[in-house]
């Protein structure tokens, strides 16, 4: 199996893409990603995912080194070059560059553009049948979620507190308690017959997913609240997670709490979710 | 000039050291670092630098790849091989290592030990008494400053913004406005005769200069309290900086408030510094 990166204008071996160590994203997290779906060579969402990386990488100050559409069309050719790759997420990331060890950039800096092309194993029925452990962590991150920086650590230390304690995600919640989102996955609840997510405001990424989902209830007459929410609410009686690679999954326990999983409305926004992927799929179906 | 740098087990060229695009350094700052000054071949305070990044990684589960001391040694040599440096910064960085990408680490992850040697510009005498302009900005960080982790994003986006007002360097201000630390430095101010800098908890790092400057002031006879302070605070005469790379340097304006600089505590407290240097540097010379 041969896995091809890109890295600044070329296309190359994985294994042999390296990256100077005064490259700002190892030294700083000065930088930006997106993970992108791509079903049997169709890309979900590619403008909706392209467009929040120019966003994020505008927020911090740093002009990719493409134009949008040029990025979208490396990306689809990234795929093209690993004809291993059935389903696969498209990693992109973008650092401001190089620079001899200072806080501040200098202007001349060049921006790095790095894309990797992986397995995507979508999550089958045993797996949205088991649904996932969830723990709840004060949050420690920093003030600007909506923006998808690299500066990852404290997820990874939420995951990795998660894993300590038999769960699968982490859940950050703010000094009220109220649920923002996971480590890598937007938080939805069902209170009473309401479906219930955190607002997207700075403590929370804009899930392309996640605004799906929205999207699906709301046409499907299901109610829709974006409001804060506690996990000891009385009425709340599922929990599901969203993200790229994960799509949608039940909840089934929140710290000691358990909830019925996959409950009624997880598995109608389910099916909404595959209905709609499904159409897509059919729309452009890769040659075997 | 050939620069040589460290990268796992080796010394090499600096261009050439390069690390893959998937350590996780890179994708998650899943890393952390030291600053180390040696001056002509004397390393100020190499045990409490280790110290102190070993304590960090050890926060976020990282077993470094080498025992204190060898890394010690590791840290000289390099120093030798950069014989054009008399002043240097040896920086050293931990991460996590290599996975494909997952935000929860695998057990078997081997870490990345970088180290690389700068020269080393101490403040001269005019740099002195110029001092340095600071503005304020409300803490944006992640909750765990003590660790000093390469998840330095919002460092960055600080130290711009302070360019971009015509200053030098940012102050995190908490939410009742008291004053933290800078993006790269700790901060001390005067109030009245008393020298005030913030407590050491998790929202500021425990600084080696910082630490050195309360026990070089608490010896002579200067009166010291770590307490919140705030930069409109009645009776506050100075403000200054520490850090391995300044030193000590005089705040001449926070936001738009002129303070004397050099002010008399200032000035008695850089030249403690500056004698305790000396006495360092005298002790063992590098040879010409």
């Amino acid at each position: 199996m041969n896995e091809i990166a890109f890295l600044n204008g070329a296309f190359l071996p994985l294994a042999d893409a390296r990256i100077h160590i005064e490259d700002r994203g190892f030294q700083f997290a000065d930088g930006v990603y997106e993970v992108i779906a791509c079903l049997g060579g169709t890309f979900l969402d590619m403008e909706l995912h392209l467009e929040r990386l120019y966003q994020s990488a505008g927020a911090i100050g740093i002009s990719p080194p493409v134009s949008k559409r040029r990025l979208g069309e490396l990306a689809q050719q990234l795929y093209l070059r690993n004809p291993h790759l059935q389903d696969a997420t498209i990693y992109i990331q973008i650092t401001r560059g190089i620079t001899s060890r200072s806080h501040l950039p200098t202007a001349s800096t060049r921006p790095t553009l790095v894309m990797t092309a992986r397995r995507l194993e979508l999550p089958d029925e045993a797996a949205f049948k088991r649904g996932l452990r969830a723990i709840t962590m004060r949050d420690m991150r920093w003030q600007r979620c909506d923006i998808k920086s690299i500066a990852l650590l404290p997820n990874v230390l939420g995951r990795m507190e998660a894993r300590r304690k038999g769960a699968e995600e982490a859940f950050w919640v703010d000094d009220n308690g109220h649920i923002l989102e996971g480590c890598s996955s937007n938080v939805f609840a069902v209170i009473g017959q309401t479906l219930v997510t955190h607002p997207q405001d700075h403590h929370v990424l804009g899930g392309i997913t996640r605004h799906l989902c929205l999207k699906l209830a709301k046409q499907h007459g299901i109610s829709v609240q974006e409001r804060a929410w506690h996990p000891r609410e009385a009425g709340l009686k599922e929990c599901m997670v969203t993200s790229t690679s994960w799509i949608l999954l039940p909840v089934r326990r929140i710290d000691e709490r358990r909830l019925r999983a996959p409950g009624p409305v997880t598995q109608q926004l389910h099916a909404l979710l595959m209905q709609h992927l499904s159409s897509l799929r059919r729309k452009k179906d890769r040659p075997a």
